[in-house]
């Protein structure tokens, strides 16, 4: 924990948080539970979901600034599956923000209580396969007013957890006419509406997966939900969008911090621990030595960068801190998958496998420098910025 | 194709070969081929091994020179199973060479006539749990003389292939007071002799696989093999296993050539064909321009450096080239690891599909830089060698 | 600036420091200034040192905590001479922290008030020819008692500011016997002592330099001079150097960080004024984008880096900071470096010339990744103290 | 020597040049002169010429192919005055180049066989402060035609050797109207013609130098020359331009080839003869044997890269290699500039002394990614060249 962002909240939160995810959750990081699909550990992972609430430690990010939620995450992130257990794994915690603030009190009692108890699941459709991902703006997705309803037409794809959802949150262009950034509104779509379809669980790095731990290919074929499934107004799905990222890249970039912390720590434990077999340790040999000082500088800078940019979301808004949020986003994803690479160079073949975690994150990760935009988006999208002041 | 190194036989040979593999094989690049087991997909990879006899392309390698057998393992990695259609997969292409030179005519008329005609499958066991992997002078693994029989007990890991392979050539301890280097032997082991087992196959990136797309961890124990299943002669283990490396070295490393080249030419189809919808192609990017011009050089680069060890191994022998031997494996498998990395970058969402390719070598030859000798072991052997000429 | 780390007192005093600095300095900036022997513009520099006197702002670092200096540091550092112009240059801001904490007041009197009012210089002579830079407690320069006087004989070089230096501060080595760390003491030698000579000033980056802005080596021929020159206690001299080091990493990386955002200014200016004559400017190339993002992301991180370590010395004590210290050091000499080489290649040829202020700082500050300990010393002393733990 | 380019001109010529190099030219490398301006050792290099002479080693160039001089040149450029000592110095090898092709007899006889002869220098005058260099059809010279002359005028910069140079060749625009690649021609200008002034030498990393050894802005003021001092024919200047470039790539990147090798060879002695102090020799150290192998890796690589690429312009002319002349040029200046950073960084401060070379090269050398083309548009050029195959 970096001193600058302590609180008392996390001088209190945290141990706690971390005595309960090694104790309960670390043992669970077995190659049968790191190579199974999801819906083969669900059960037992909902069982530890209880032990959580019964801990005190059930939806934390509700009562937590930003500052102090990138803590936890980055706790949670130690293990593969912590996000899960405390119901604060994307898109699910997104879907949750999005809702308080901006979804009717009607739409919140349907669907927003039984998502924060962790009774269901959601989905946020946005990205569509003809479309470049990089240019958010450009849709084919489609709702039109009929009567009541709004009648979309579709297909989205990398829809994490689709699979087994309760509902849907889709982008769908609702004005065509309009400027390019008022075009698009969010709709809460049930997913047993006619019409809705997970056409398949896309196949990634050899997985399909399943269940939460999927990402769908998913249709909208006529259809219809009522206007009122509206989330904010008509034409805000961008600035909707918008706004969930500032926050979600927190949690993403503490996420992929909490990973690296792990794989930092699996690499030390390694190094420590391998007999070379020529009178020496691995730890002893300055290509090792080099990861480690490395790794532990960039670890270190990046959590400063990330906390700070939280703070300026607490204390100032997310359009203040609009352009630390661009630069958090590739700085931190690079240092994540360096740590982890070297991480796994450092155990050699073993690293390799599936029973030191690395090579899950190796594959798992690795998306990180392309979804919320790639890397070069944000890079223009800061250089941009900055050269602005400059014209 | 590298003028430098072009030869009357390659002229003829390669335009065939890549024809052959574009069209037999590259429709072969299917989702479910890529993700299934290897033992799903064995059948329909040896009918176009029947095709390959029928175009007299079989056994190129016993007819090659290294440097045009280099440049034949490029055009058949172009595809993840081109290498085994061809049979000159490893490690039965390394198990073919050493028994060609070092076995007994017998040992040649049981095992290795129907492993040349691609009837059987082999492996070599090398590598072992509890030494590293990098000083392959500790062993675990004996074989002690009682009577006319070898009796080996050991454990060894990474024995690729080795679920369904007939038989298993093991390197095992024969004289421990010897000096470090005359220890080992080579003892070819079938896979149904009492006492031989593989015990797993290591689930490594998320997959165990099977069949010869596997890593086995295999056990000796008392395991009793005749005395004439010696390869070469007694201690010649490590001789054996060095020499087997020049050769080997070029072939890997032709191999990552092969799949830098082919992700070098998904990446650029994808930035030519990519609408970014701003009114440009993603070709038109500087970022993507600058990572296909970088990957461009360095492949090239790459196969400069192994063509010209294969013609100095040809040549000069394997010894004169050792320093060279080391250049190109951290060289060329830093670089392969790079181009397909990019090209990931570049495909975005879908580079990480198994649609792409991309995401089967990201998992599968991230191993590059360990095996056979990690980067860092190379490197130091490569400079000590270097300075030893200063000292 | 970090709000995080904002100060009353710098809410003050950096907006008049800035001013000050590109009112009275920037245009000092001319080729001649900047290749001109540094005698040839130390007249004028010492009349701006009297306007500093006039601003109220002498002395800003006996009245500021390290993390209010280290802010004052960076603006001083955006033009080459400004911790010059301030009396904060090295190597006399480490004496006189040196000495105000451990001279006697005798020694004060003579020594520290005229350096003090910056009527003196001084230097500090520690590394020596014969023996690597790296291991400090390896010295061939001996201080024998005789009677009152200690008798120093040794040879130093990397002596910065000494041409010109009216005392020198030397580390030698007092009881040979003693254990390794406990060696050494720091003495004053006046420079007018018989037997101090200043041999050369050494040619570096192509410049011998003169005065202040110089390194030479220097020889100490049975130099005679009182025990009361001596600097706290006998034998004490590596735990001095190692107090010297915390704040003076503090002092350097944050001067580092001035200089990579003058840079990163320059660039940026560069970069938007840059007709590329294919009706764009530079500033809409992805490559030079992408650098300017980098290097916003990397200028921001490097300063949280070294303001949360500042802070940790200002709070805990340095001993508390000394892995953060390590990092520091080599985490912000490359990015320092690294965006001085960007802006460099962005200016084109113009960058390279003596109107860019780069090339003053490309060949200046190469140093920073050796002086001091070099990365390589200051990694391997991280990667130990960090698997200590792990033991 | 890579075998796969000796020829039997080389086994001859190489021995001797690099015995002559040695011998005559590294005791020329003393502090003294690498860090006076030119003017101050052209009398001692001058007698080197006689017995360059004397040994029948002048004018190689024009008797060997491209791949043997570029090999020539590696061997002149381990010493940085080699190339001006054998007459084969920038940019007086181009001029000849361009003159025996494209000049007419008068004008070889009154200009070219002086300057082969080392009698006289020359210079060639192509950016232009106003434009980007790299894009050479903007051009802001005119030449028109008045009468039998050319009446010349424009400002030009970074032409190098200005300064004490007999003739300039000038780029110029003749026809304005013509499509930009055929607006400009060259045109031959004595320097003493009325009009023609250097300006001044352009302060570079903090020395303006003079004669060879310099850069200048020059300007053309109505400066007149006969119409019989076009090179080639009008309107050609681009074409001839480009012409230059191929074989002028060869030995730009052929002489970086030998800078990486002397730095290799003098970080390898130092590595080898420094004493830690701790029981082990620099050379012992991971750090700088990972230096060490991969410096290796990379100039074997760069050389196999330049030498391929002459051998292809020998055979089959430049037009055929113009995508790997890009790659050379990047690719090569990279590897020349991380050796020479990794010298430096294993000799330590000895290392940014004069006393060394490497500051040298560190600071004459960082020009390598800027001129003839900056790295970015060679990266552009090689995958726009790439990209129009696949479109």
């Amino acid at each position: 924990m970096e001193n600058l962002f302590a609180t008392d909240k996390l001088n209190d939160l945290l141990p706690r948080i971390k005595a309960f995810v090694e104790t309960e959750l670390y043992p669970l990081e077995t190659v049968e539970n790191l190579t199974k699909p999801f819906s083969k550990i669900e059960k037992v992972l909902n069982k530890k979901r209880e032990l959580v609430k019964a801990a005190g430690l059930w939806g934390l990010q509700h009562h937590l600034t930003l500052v102090e939620f990138g803590q936890v995450s980055e706790v949670l992130a130690m293990t593969p599956l912590g996000h899960y257990v405390f119901n604060c794994q994307a898109p699910d915690i997104g879907n949750m923000e999005l809702m308080e603030k901006h979804a009717t009190d009607q739409l919140k009692h349907d669907w927003l209580v039984s998502l924060m108890k962790g009774e269901t699941r959601s989905c946020f459709a946005m990205t569509e396969p003809g479309f470049a991902g990089s240019n958010p703006i450009n849709l084919g997705t489609t709702a039109v007013k009929e009567g009541n309803y709004y009648v979309i037409n579709g297909r989205k794809w990398f829809t994490t957890a689709a699979d087994g959802a309760h509902f849907c949150i889709v982008m769908a262009i609702t004005d065509p006419d309009a400027p390019p950034h008022k075009r698009a509104s969010q709709i809460l779509v049930s997913t047993d509406t006619e019409g809705f379809k997970v056409e398949r669980n896309i196949s990634i790095m050899g997985e399909s997966g399943d269940g939460w731990l999927s990402h769908s290919e998913v249709t909208f074929t006529n259809c219809c939900v009522p206007l009122t499934n509206l989330i904010g107004t008509e034409g805000a799905g961008f600035q909707l969008a918008q706004e969930r990222l500032g926050p979600g890249r927190i949690h993403h970039c503490m996420r992929w911090i909490g990973i690296a912390e792990r794989a930092f720590d699996i690499m030390c434990r390694r190094a420590i621990s391998r007999d070379m077999g020529d009178g020496q340790r691995l730890a002893e040999k300055q290509f090792v030595m080099g990861w480690i000082a490395e790794s532990r500088a960039e670890i270190d800078a990046a959590r400063l960068m990330v906390l700070s940019t939280a703070k300026m979301i607490d204390e100032e808004g997310a359009a203040a801190a609009r352009n630390r949020i661009s630069s958090i986003k590739f700085f931190t994803a690079k240092i994540m998958l360096d740590v982890v690479d070297r991480a796994i160079q450092t155990c050699g073949a073993a690293g390799l496998t599936d029973e030191f975690l690395l090579s899950f994150w190796y594959r798992h990760e690795r998306a990180a420098r392309i979804y919320d935009g790639a890397d070069e988006v944000h890079k223009i999208a800061l250089a941009k910025s900055i050269l602005k002041k400059y014209a």
